[in-house]
């Protein structure tokens, strides 16, 4: 196989899964708004914030790792749909707070207002935890069989916890205006960033029902391209264009944050990226599921300019 | 059987099993400090966190639920442990973001400082977040065999979610300061409270293997509880000990909440919470899963002064 790689190449391959997620996640945020037999329903309003938040057309990466590993393990998109949708719920739920006035008290996301900024903090706080519950609701309801769906809920539970992505961001906080070490900074990527990227490329290998090496291999993947893209991500903080991004520049700088190119300078900054990209490629090329469109996204995280 | 039914005989069913919960959450929420294979650990200060809020001594009455209603089945109350553990994750997480400025505004909990006051504002709501994830990684990693703790996970998501008590507690802030009728005040206490006790109850009969029937007779033995529980709490927020409960009091009337004693005064809430624990009790005779502590967990939400 010889794989494409340039932006158009992922652009193309992206298009008809994207196409997938963002139907079935419109499905899925369809919540009951009237009283179901015990008196359950999801209020209008807390419904409105999930939906302004969820379907505020992200890139989708995360889904498109999911269902890229699932079909590159010999599976189909279909039936790792949940898994992708599970994973960008709880992507979504982490950028809400994130962005909260106590956390790093953004206003602008993919364009338009944040949550709280465009609703009001507690219904941003609710909202986030109802899409972080929701998340292994879809899982733990639409995965089968059963012991896969109980599988994968625990990798996402493991990435997306305290010792994963919350764990990161609580020490990205900590490290504002701290003098920091590489060895601090790549710990909080690993967590932060890479551990649900990591998690992506599991979730769609097991979904297919890939052998345990070959799971092992993909999530390898998924950590050094979460690695690759929050460089990436640090640097399009300093030096890319607001515009394109949908979001504030410069605030890492502003909040002083710990990032590559503070640290590093942009041309070191630059290398370590395109050093965890090809780690990708290598971890990718050993598990025998080398999809096209794995490859193109090794490509894409470093040419990305939103 | 003719079960006994005082505070006294509360306290004397539910202290081996509080004493069980208490040492299995003390190691549930011992989290990795150092790096593992793939970079990830718990931040010091985010797990000081969880442990100040999980570890806070609280009276633990939903794992109660879940380990009465899985030996009321037949079962242990060690198989069913993990998932007693998990509800109170929940429970702590709930209430840590309920206590937030945004939300609630509280500086008490429990007999000291609410967990943003003690630590930060982020903290807290990342430790809130962790929590609610780790209830799911708990329930997937540790209930067995695996499609019952899909099925746990499942019942659990449900009842914490969008239409259960994150709803319940969007629509109970909604109401502050608003007219309020007794069916809104209703359907906000069957989610915002009575959710998370059903589904206790429910989890208890899954992991014990019981019929979909008796299950869902227990849900509803839960439901009921969960209602003549929360009215009691609004009699006590108005009508209570402060330094008993361990939390301010006065407080709904303060910030213009919907409650019963302010809807339909003291004497006809009380016979609300009478009525309500005694649907309890005719579920749970009807379920045949008739455990004294059920029994006398129904007088002593009741009773109860903190």
């Amino acid at each position: 196989m010889n794989p494409p790689g340039t932006q158009a190449d992922f652009a193309a391959l992206a298009a008809p899964l994207r196409k997938l997620v963002e139907a079935e996640l419109r499905r899925l945020i369809r919540l009951p708004q009237e009283p179901d037999a015990r008196g359950w329903f999801c209020p209008r309003r807390l419904q409105q914030a999930m939906v302004y938040s969820l379907l505020a057309g992200g890139k989708r990466l995360r889904p498109l790792v999911v269902l890229f590993a699932a079909q590159g393990c010999g599976g189909s998109a279909e039936e790792a749909l949940p898994a992708a949708c599970a994973v960008e719920m709880i992507h979504t739920y982490s950028l809400i707070h994130d962005d909260l006035p106590a956390m790093d008290d953004d206003d602008l996301r993919r364009g338009r207002a944040t949550l709280h900024r465009a609703f009001d903090e507690a219904t941003a706080i609710l909202a986030g935890d109802a899409l972080l519950t929701l998340a292994f609701e879809v899982l733990t309801t639409t995965v089968r069989p059963a012991p896969v769906a109980a599988q994968c809920a625990a990798v996402l539970a493991r990435a997306a916890g305290a010792c994963g992505m919350v764990g990161g961001q609580a020490d990205d906080l900590a490290a504002e205006g701290q003098q920091g070490t590489l060895e601090q900074l790549q710990a909080i990527h690993r967590r932060k960033t890479a551990a649900l990227f990591s998690a992506s490329a599991q979730l769609g290998a097991l979904c297919a029902g890939a052998s345990p090496e070959q799971t092992k291999l993909l999530a390898r993947y998924g950590q050094c391209l979460g690695l690759a893209f929050q460089i990436r991500d640090d640097l399009l903080d300093r030096h890319g264009q607001e515009a394109q991004l949908g979001k504030r520049v410069g605030k890492d700088d502003r909040r002083g944050k710990l990032t590559y190119p503070a640290l590093l300078g942009k041309e070191a900054s630059w290398e370590k990226a395109k050093h965890w990209a090809d780690q990708a490629l290598e971890a990718l090329a050993r598990s025998g599921a080398e999809h096209p469109g794995l490859v193109a996204l090794a490509r894409f995280v470093l040419e990305r300019n939103q």
